[in-house]
């Protein structure tokens, strides 16, 4: 019978065994015993939980309350060690220990779900915007030489988004916006544009994927070409890409066509974590290194800990069936949409985009589309994006989209309800509006 | 019978009440039950909890396992608009009071522990560091306009710390460091120097109070009226100073004298929450805004919650226990310091700190220096810091420090017998080193 | 956005307003973070919360470690007052309310799924068997009065089970055993035999519907009748019953024909809930107040919480649909014996019962049947119940039972591939022991 | 560094390893994390825990909700065996070692605090009523045989507590009690008058220490030389007698004189545990196996969990402490209480009693009486009794006791601003209504 018991446990533990030899996300589930398990293993080896030690430092992961212990998964001393952040951490070796792992399962998390050709990639505890910052601050040029100052541009394919303008802001770059064009339902902005932007004032480049209709992911690949010709940094900004297999194929292509130093990915829109981190990672381990070394002390360890929980919690299979029914959640929103859209006399947008689907709502006057946005957030739809070029065209990522519409996604982690009834309560309130 | 229940079930939820009419620090500790159940209403508000809503966003803090829960304390949804951190997220109304509140006793918490005339806090999700380079970023002079450009430099009176040239580098701006010059025991900067060194491309000065022995604090309140007569911004460093209502009495003083525009300090040295929060004061709102603007994206709930956690599980009475118990270990520490000290024919370094203790290790050799560090730690005395000055210059913040030394903390949340173990271990290092 | 967030809480509050108004099953099943809501407010109504309380009882709920608050859910007072379980208990306000919801929600469980004609139930946090025992004890003869000790007996159709003997043994009663007859593959017994044994020393007589094939359930409706002709206290061992509309239904009959005193039936085979519970169920009141006065002292609450978790969880549609799936297993687990048998010359047993399904093991021999059991659990079935009565009479209720079977259930909460694993593997066991 | 990591993860199990060893009370308390850690090992070796485990008995641990392993540690599958407490489940190899070493602790914890003549102990899931109930089941002649059925008397020296009448009423036995006489203040049963009841109908007797006073603890060593000379089953109930080693003391030297066939003792009195536990302990190991085969049935593993909890979590060195704390409480509340009483005219009653301590209320009238009991109440004091013989006599164990009292207890746990709160908000009580 213990035998049994023996036979038991080692089934439990077993898969701790597999993480540490393979240092790969697992195939299946863990469940969160397992998780908090292994959890607590590393824990448990930090110097503030040695009950022999003697602590005369200024800061020792004392604590005020044992509330801590949860938020924190009891790694009070964080992660990192005087600005560099992936160095052991002498006082939290588990602490150390979490972020190896955690950075080793970012990558093959990623090598397996579309760019098998990166080198290397880091948990951040901090968001996709923020990393970017990160990013620009490792690899720009060193304006402490007067000689370089001047080489202080990024360039960005029109994106409507603050947090990407604030990045660059933020590390004293300028951005210099190459406009984006209409193409028949889409926005886009030409290659061509771009090259004609490049000036020697030039040291980086932005490109995205995923973003909201009608704006549709950059021609990464000429980006990169471009890039690596003309020696800019190219960061890409993936923040809700991984999810989508054609997106990530698209950075695979950038990678292997030219360059891209970093790719950045939110970790609660990909791997359905709290807000809160990011992951990037590069074709070079070097690269990684620098912006390691970039983050100015040391940073809370919960979100590196909730990407690790998300990684084990799904596995390789449970991510791959998040994937599948997102998918199916994308055709299913489209189908609904068009149904209602034909009703109104509205049509879907044609913009290519693995995940969000949009509606016309050109015959909604200017207080109908304002309407009705309200309508939805009473009708408790979270989410949906009601847009008006002619109240404000930040946004559309062009200065000329004249067509008010509506955004929805079937994002990864999305039920097929949620889906389903945003779309009814769409025709619901749209319906009402009409009618008064 | 049941009256007697509806009798303590209010007194259990009595604080919560108070806390929402005065938003201020209770002045007794709240128990564990009573901070779950605040942050369990709290964040059973924010739009993830509700069974109801259809989400078709690409961000609707959707989770993979519950244990996500549990590190952020249910705050999915993270804190912040969009690049703008204090401004209120509809998806996130419970998470959105949560940070306001947590806002308003961080500055409630400096105000009654030193630092009365500040008008607005705001908790960070970083650390110090990054705290600073947030602030720089919002504070630095626009380098997008052409005239302002040269306008990049920040004065630094020397301090031996990469974080803090890390932040300054972040931001693109050019650190000039005023040396550090020594007088008797203590590295100080004096004001002259300090002046001399402002020019027209400064815009910063930075300024700090903790430090390690021999650097003293800085003289604020003459940076304070340097920095307001050349129209500089002024950040104070004030790492761990919460503790020491002398160091608070300095910035206070520096305020009240001349400019100040932000004072950063850690919450996990001051506060003792786990690594990765700051709190930045300021005698200026609209400071606090700009800087909670700079933020790229939103962040991580936990660092916040953690912070809550500890005003709250501390109150005003638990935290000036602490701050007596500090004092006394302070005292006990430079005593039994003295005593080991003359033993080994070695002195106590005269340098005013309220929290540190420096011993002069001069009748040690180089590499016996190095063997007490390695000793120390296999006898589990963390946090000490022997420093050689012949090995590295880096740390004295002077090029001219000769007298290898170590330091020891007694510093808030320390207990007697981590002071009096540790310098007994010290005794024995010191002893059998000698010995060899 | 404040109604927002208020109306979020409320949706979760709701469930709780509605449980105290109605006192009934919820429809719909809760989820985890409600029912700690309402435990967390319950308890800390009980006077062990009161930080003003002052304590001078020898027994006040004191608890060594926070850990006591898990196991308990924080109802360290237990259940009951001297002697009398229902009896509020004036130190624990909480703990009180939950145990009249708690027992108001068993008597609506076992009304809605089957027992409508009960009156009152009780949870009880001793087990089946314990039940029994002390049910006996509430309704026994006052043997302190000498007219009455001879009424001692009480009869059982013969149930091969220890735990049932052994409460009748406890109370210091006799039982007296009619003989189980078989019939075809069945073992029944003949309510003509029952009622031959009913002699004037007889005061109660025990029942059962769910037990292992070949023994069915009694005819529960004649018994009911003989014991209220003989006005016998009649106790129906309803043990994992609840599952099965068929089962409830004759317990049914009988209270509407006769005389049932008490339907004793497990909290952990019926709800999923850990072992240690049960519920008493009775059309009388005045049943339930006596053997809740027969405990003799305060318990546990944890069982008591326990069911209540269950029932919270699962709600009425959730346990109907746990019934649905156990029914469609029921006939998976019968096809698929089916098929076995077929291919190795066994048969089924031709038994009435709704929840397991035996199979001939004629072609083992004696030693076969005892290697096939450890085969089983070495293939990690567990349950399964190989019988051969040439070894042990014992468990078949009669002493002519000649063919050894082996039984498997399909009991509520099991899973299609628990049932579908395990015939596979019973296959693949006597496919290696025939082969030997 | 990952050495040191190895070396506070050792640190952190070491205390586990040596209690596998040395199935012993630990000398130094554990942490809660330790003791969690201890659980989730052994309830991972459960079956239910399997997930390859094919499952199709009718009991199987199932749950409805993870809330359930809080409750239940993960000890779902609870403890015993058909019937049968002590032997091992096959289903719950951890569960089997967990009660396993909760009753070898036990022993030792009995032990080393004042019993080192007993040689087996058993943790019940039941409280101290039911032990005894339990025990005097497992204990009493067969009384299947008609030669025996008159012997079913329990003799009981005057216990006025309904919990100890309703187990002897339980079990089918009649309690023949001895009356209490006063003795100054106290109230004792001479040993005379005892052997005076006992005759050829007793089987057992029931002798106790720990009471309210005015009786007293009865004298075990007489008693316990009469069971040996009548062989006479003889049951100590020591309720809350642990604590005090003057009681312990008692009842060695009856275990060492004569016969004691199990000392009772509840775990929530002694031990910290949530109600809902005992300890029986006996010099003979045939006896408590007895006692383990009467149990009708598998019990609820959260009692002995919580056992199991408060002897790691408190140590020898713990409890000793609250013992100390114990016995000086004990005598502030004498030294507080005589004061009072003597500002009011009343006085300590002389009654040997090491926890509780007793006032005349001699000058209160009857209605004053009741409502000096309100008052407490309304006072928040919890545990006082204000007892009014000529209200009640049932509670003092004699017929003619008249003084009016009030007893209050130091008990274990309890703290000296337990005590000192409860007698000025007693001595405030009395004032008002002596006022009125």
């Amino acid at each position: 019978m213990l035998n049994r018991g023996q036979l038991v446990l080692n089934n439990f533990l077993h898969p701790i065994k597999v993480l540490f030899e393979q240092k790969s996300v697992p195939l299946k589930p863990w469940n969160d015993d397992q998780i908090e398990f292994l959890l607590q293993i590393l824990s448990n080896m930090d110097t503030d939980k040695d009950d022999k030690a003697a602590r005369v430092g200024e800061r020792e992961a004392r604590i005020a309350s044992n509330l801590h212990l949860k938020t924190s998964a009891g790694f009070c001393h964080g992660i990192g060690r005087s600005g560099f952040l992936t160095a052991p951490q002498p006082k939290a070796p588990g602490g150390s220990i979490l972020y190896e792992i955690a950075n080793y399962l970012a990558r093959d998390f990623l090598k397996k779900f579309g760019l098998p050709n990166i080198n290397k990639a880091i948990v951040l505890p901090i968001c996709t915007g923020m990393s970017l910052a990160l990013t620009l601050a490792a690899l720009k040029p060193d304006w402490n030489n007067d000689d370089l100052i001047h080489k202080r541009t990024v360039i960005i394919p029109q994106i409507d988004h603050n947090s990407i303008l604030k990045s660059i802001e933020m590390v004293g770059a300028r951005a210099k916006i190459v406009k984006g064009k209409i193409f028949g339902d889409a926005v886009r902005i030409p290659i061509e544009d771009i090259k004609k932007n490049v000036d020697d004032t030039c040291f980086a480049i932005i490109s995205l994927t995923s973003f909201f209709p009608p704006r549709e992911n950059d021609d990464i690949k000429e980006i990169s070409k471009l890039a690596k010709e003309h020696e800019l940094v190219h960061v890409v900004i993936n923040a809700y890409g991984v999810q989508s297999p054609e997106w990530m194929k698209i950075i695979r292509s950038g990678i292997d066509a030219g360059r891209i130093d970093a790719v950045i990915q939110s970790t609660d829109k990909n791997l359905l974590t709290p807000v809160g981190g990011a992951i990037i990672a590069s074709p070079y381990k070097e690269t990684i290194k620098k912006i390691s070394q970039t983050y100015a002390g040391r940073a809370s360890a919960s979100p590196v800990v909730n990407c690790l929980i998300s990684m084990l919690s799904l596995g390789i299979e449970g991510y791959q069936e998040l994937e599948e029914i997102q998918k199916k959640n994308r055709n299913i929103l489209e189908q609904k949409l068009s149904k209602v859209a034909l009703k109104y006399n509205e049509r879907i947008l044609e913009v290519f985009n693995p995940v969000a689907v949009a509606v016309t709502l050109k015959n909604l006057k200017k207080e109908q589309l304002s309407a009705l946005g309200g309508a939805l957030y009473n009708l408790r739809v979270t989410g949906p994006r009601v847009h008006d070029p002619s109240d404000k065209a930040f946004g559309t990522c062009s200065a000329n989209y004249n067509t008010p519409y509506i955004v929805m996604n079937a994002a990864i982690g999305a039920t097929k309800e949620d889906i389903t009834v945003a779309v009814e309560r769409f025709d619901k309130a749209y319906h009402q509006i009409m009618k008064k």
